[in-house]
């Protein structure tokens, strides 16, 4: 790994990770974009900001569909379940039909409990008793895993093998997204009502967003919150 | 469950199903709205037929379209994660956050080995002894289903228990598509280097097509035989 | 045109219309494929009703696919080219490469006025005499409409001598889309920044959309005047 | 114009162009995103080249997703109405409500005559007396335009004096679209079915294609040649 490439690496929980491998576009062609249906120039940073604030302000948001993220990303199965229901995107994802899948699993720190208010949700309670829950985890984890290596030693396709491995494997994935489906997506999976572990995720990739197109995240952010 | 609802689900491996909740448009449909192009009048089934061939065959798709099948699908999630790559379709699954899940895996008739030729795939052998295979993997179901329930009842959030349990398990979705998209769908997963485990939902989904849109199902056929 | 049709059709502008095709699901649809998602029935409408000002409110869009309108649209050029802005959606149109297009222009009633607060919209004044414009208008079309009919009579090919016909000249098409498409669609196109003749449409569209998903409509109502 | 620019814009028609503004991706992105399907390294360029073929011919289209391409297109009315119709790309438009437009007409340099076989085309033709009819064509559009600046100085809305404006009037957009979309576009575009016009652009957009994934270009057209 180069050191660009591990600048643009972020770790996300255990073992996971979100890398951006390539970005075109940026605040500047979301004004220039926007700018072609009045066929006027830009006049400054300033009034270049207010365009994009009011661009979002009144949902148009094809302007943003210029700018283009892509990411490789590292996350457990039932994580990258809920990411690829973002169709506005492209997925090239591992696949466990080719290649025999490593022993990566999600360890979490500490495990929560079922949110009292929101019922899909959950909160960190101290009424655990961590210690044995996380070797209980884990020992399933590795009985599943036991059960997988057996099943290949045995002759079974990888694609039935794997059947028995759990959604806390680590996948990987290319995923090449615009800005405005991006910010769609850190809407949702920023916000208190996802789970934890995806919320990481967006957490990440808002800072690499932030980077890449600080004027939109400012407008994007300054209308979500006075909302 | 009413004779109507019987009539229309099919059961597909050891405890899923496809049903059709509902259907709109049709090979007329797709005939009239093709028409509206040259602004013309049916000319009879004859020239329906050979209409429908036409617009495949030079892929004018969009008129296919306007036909759209509504699905309630039962089926593991290692195949749920393959289906919903089909990203011109709606869908809502269930949520193992919301709810707890039940001990429902699906379990092979037979192990299959890996193809020789085919990486990806995988064959029927007499080679491998499923007796002690199966038991094998049984077991380790059983096992990763009891870890969910210890988890749970802990006081472990559902979000987090679940994360034991392996791909094999059943999930269900409400799947909405139009026949342009489903025709796609089934020509990649009723392929052979698709996995046996969603062809048999491909294999079920394209009699439900046939029966509603029969001119359809024929034309793509032939074009598709003839390449 | 049967009963049922004229029912169904909806005068808009001068010569245009919007004609309900087909409908698929509705209000209770989009419950039930949220309520997938939780496992959970039905307790009665004003649950029910909630459940969809809730799904509304927090942007879960995806149980509204699962509705589909179909329309028969005839409109002005100039608005099918910011209908057809809309992705989200399947168009059949009818082609000036096929068919001799017919003398069909659209007539306003009365000129607005250039806005001088909204750059991109218009007013209605007393200050223009509609009159001498509207004659002016008129001729003008009548004119390039001559041309094209010369041109095609000298032989010259349809798609070239449609050339010369203005925007204003109607065109039809088939629209297949779903309800949480559409909901976008009548927020954007009912807005006072909207050109009066698509939202002509839009009006109308919504009108049809109450009839068919009313718990919806007043959903989606409450939630945009409160904010 | 810089020089940069100048090399990478098009001319098209008689006042049109294709623009190249940005591009991320390439051959090797592609071969990329495919392999970490199966998890591997490349092995060289040979090996990559009869990986992007493989691709094609299986229709393993998503690892052309990666790459995408903007451009700043030119065009008449009625060829950006057919562009349009791929709605897997992003558009921003010049607006006529914005802006006052310009006296910019398609004027071809020859009529072609009405093809007798293929009903929606058209064919270059010794029959035309083309001075009379260019003549006849010429002074339409004049006319129409002199209307449209006499009802804007009347005082009528952009908006609504552009209803006049001929569809051979000139518009502008940015054009953004992944590798796999514009693959399907030139096949559509470059095909002997569509209008003159409109293959004019996509010649020259094949050509940018080529220059940038020309491994990807060269496996695309031995598969289309040979079917």
């Amino acid at each position: 790994m180069t050191v660009k490439e591990e600048r643009d690496t972020y770790k996300v929980l255990d073992k996971g990770f979100v890398k951006l491998i390539d970005f075109i576009g940026g605040d500047l062609r979301a004004a220039q974009s926007a700018r072609v249906s009045f066929g006027g120039e830009s006049k400054g940073e300033d009034r270049d900001k207010k365009l994009l604030e009011y661009l979002l302000e009144h949902e148009h948001f094809t302007p943003f569909e210029h700018s283009v993220f892509q990411f490789h990303v590292k996350c457990p199965i039932f994580v990258a379940r809920q990411w690829m229901r973002h169709r506005m995107a492209s997925y090239n994802e591992i696949s466990a039909r080719y290649t025999e899948v490593k022993e990566e699993f999600y360890i979490p720190q500490k495990f929560r409990v079922q949110d009292a208010i929101n019922k899909q949700g959950s909160v960190t309670s101290s009424r655990l008793d961590d210690g044995p829950l996380l070797k209980e985890y884990d020992e399933s984890l590795k009985r599943s895993f036991e059960t997988y290596k057996k099943l290949l030693k045995s002759g079974v396709a990888r694609e039935m093998a794997r059947m028995v491995l759990p959604v806390s494997q680590y996948t990987q994935y290319h995923w090449t997204i615009n800005a405005r489906s991006l910010l769609n997506f850190l809407k949702l999976r920023m916000d208190p009502h996802a789970q934890y572990e995806i919320r990481e995720y967006a957490n990440v990739i808002s800072e690499i967003f932030r980077e890449k197109m600080p004027w939109t995240w400012e407008a994007f952010n300054k209308i979500h919150v006075s909302r």
